[in-house]
């Protein structure tokens, strides 16, 4: 199944030099997942031409400006372009009050189910399940409430080797009876059963988002072994006491996270706008961890097994 | 002194065809007015070169989010700028809850004042004044409480004839003197008084703006005789009753009340995202009221006492 990241925005709270502020689009197979959804989001999804209808929830990290001045709009679009599927927002406490309130003073009336999940990010705990994907929340150190996200594929539950069924000229029936856990006879007559034609089931893939946030080990064990960690990198490392100020990472940090969590491959972003070119930063974490990759609105990642 | 409108956004509720919900700059000598506030705003301030630290006031017609989804976003952005002049926000009642209850969530803290203004849009009645301009109020007919607004400039206390001045030869100081209420001798030593250097008032320039409504002749009264008028055009004129249950007006509707009010142009905008193609509105409104402009983003608008 395809699962692939792309990004909306990356930058950090004052969008500039043709940055949007944080949004992202998890797709996996048919369906996609919106993780935060800072102003001019909308409009993001129809520069990068991202299907709205594939979007059932939406994933918001913490309540700062930047990651949700977008979701107003976006909900009250759904609605005008007539969705009737049923919508889920998950985010910290306050969320409900925010959409309400929002809602209520512009008299909007969605013509589909909204449903606002709020979490308390204070462990790490599975808080979202669906034939693909399940959905943990962790908590990350920001100045407000802050949850992480980390996006796991659910095992397939066989994985057939081609191999072996050819070998032992097996038809498509043979091989439903074998899933259904029956027995059928090989080319030489002795017995099969579903493990003889299968294969190690392939690792799952899995995704962590981690912004906004100070640098902070307690992350590691949340995300350890991710295919693709995202991790916020606000300022290089000479603004390191800024950062810490502001509760923020430095790009270095950020891939010293990376490098103990044990991850396959980081991308950075929440980019201060005192930063036009972006090269320094992309430097500073691969000089730590060279599988390092700049988020860049419109920029797609493919989670692969192998990477 | 240049007067003068510049469009940021000019479609109705979904941001498409590369158009943004409502926004306008009105600028007057060096003071910029910013009317209504949708989403991506600060964006197209950016874009279009629009100095932020010009505006102190802002004027919202009505609480549906696309003329205040941009809001939360630019009052945020202004505070991380460093900005410490105070802001002003006029708007109908709702807009204090609004704005107050998204500063908590998102536990902003500003930089500067901002005050809130709430107003009863019930009347036709001045609600801002500074040195330049007149603000009035008047009410709309739309869906949820809607304020239309009119700009009218100050009338400068003396129009100097630069003829009368060049004929008897005065100083600057002289003419300081006449504009205290002093006399001074002319050329050939009879008193002047400033009556007899100046020349008739010129007319006060004026700006309203209509959206959204239905369409409705109580308008005319409020707008009457103003330079440019921007009146709401959701729809073309085969679209009437559609127009009326969602409040909305015609392209036709639009240049009708230009007509009836006496106004020198017409700016028409608020156009549905059904249409791709503007050509259509345009020229339906020229075919009533020839005049007439369209709203495009980034199209600016210099209103001159012979316009």
């Amino acid at each position: 199944m395809r699962f692939e990241l792309k990004i909306l925005g990356a930058n950090s709270a004052i969008p500039t030099h043709n940055r949007y502020p944080s949004s992202q689009i998890l797709s996996y197979h048919n369906t996609s997942y919106l993780i935060d959804c800072g102003e001019g989001t909308q409009m993001q999804m129809t520069t990068y031409k991202v299907k709205r209808s594939k979007i059932n929830q939406i994933f918001i990290s913490h309540l700062h400006g930047d990651h949700i001045f977008g979701l107003p709009g976006l909900i009250t679009s759904f609605s005008l372009q007539g969705r009737v599927e049923d919508l889920s927002v998950y985010g910290p406490i306050g969320i409900k009050r925010y959409l309400n309130t929002i809602m209520e003073v512009s008299e909007s009336h969605l013509t589909y189910t909204l449903y606002i999940h709020e979490i308390v990010p204070d462990a790490n705990k599975k808080i979202f399940e669906d034939d693909q994907l399940i959905v943990y929340s962790f908590p990350l150190q920001h100045r407000i409430a802050t949850s992480g996200y980390r996006f796991v594929e659910k095992r397939s539950k066989v994985n057939l080797d081609p191999k072996a069924i050819a070998a032992n000229n097996l038809s498509g029936s043979q091989i439903k009876e074998l899933r259904e856990g029956g027995k059928v006879l090989s080319y030489n007559g002795s017995p099969l059963i579903i493990n003889d034609i299968a294969l190690p089931p392939k690792p799952q893939r899995s995704y962590a988002y981690c912004s906004d946030t100070v640098y902070d080990e307690s992350i590691i064990e949340n995300v350890k072994g991710s295919n693709f960690l995202y991790h916020e990198a606000t300022y290089l490392h000479d603004m390191v006491s800024q950062a810490r100020e502001r509760m923020h990472s430095t790009a270095r940090e950020a891939a010293q996270i990376a490098t103990l969590s044990g991850v396959n491959n980081l991308i950075i972003g929440h980019y201060s706008s005192r930063y036009k070119d972006l090269q320094p930063l992309l430097d500073e974490a691969q000089s730590i961890f060279p599988n390092t990759a700049l988020a860049i609105e419109g920029k797609s990642f493919e989670i692969l097994h192998d990477n």
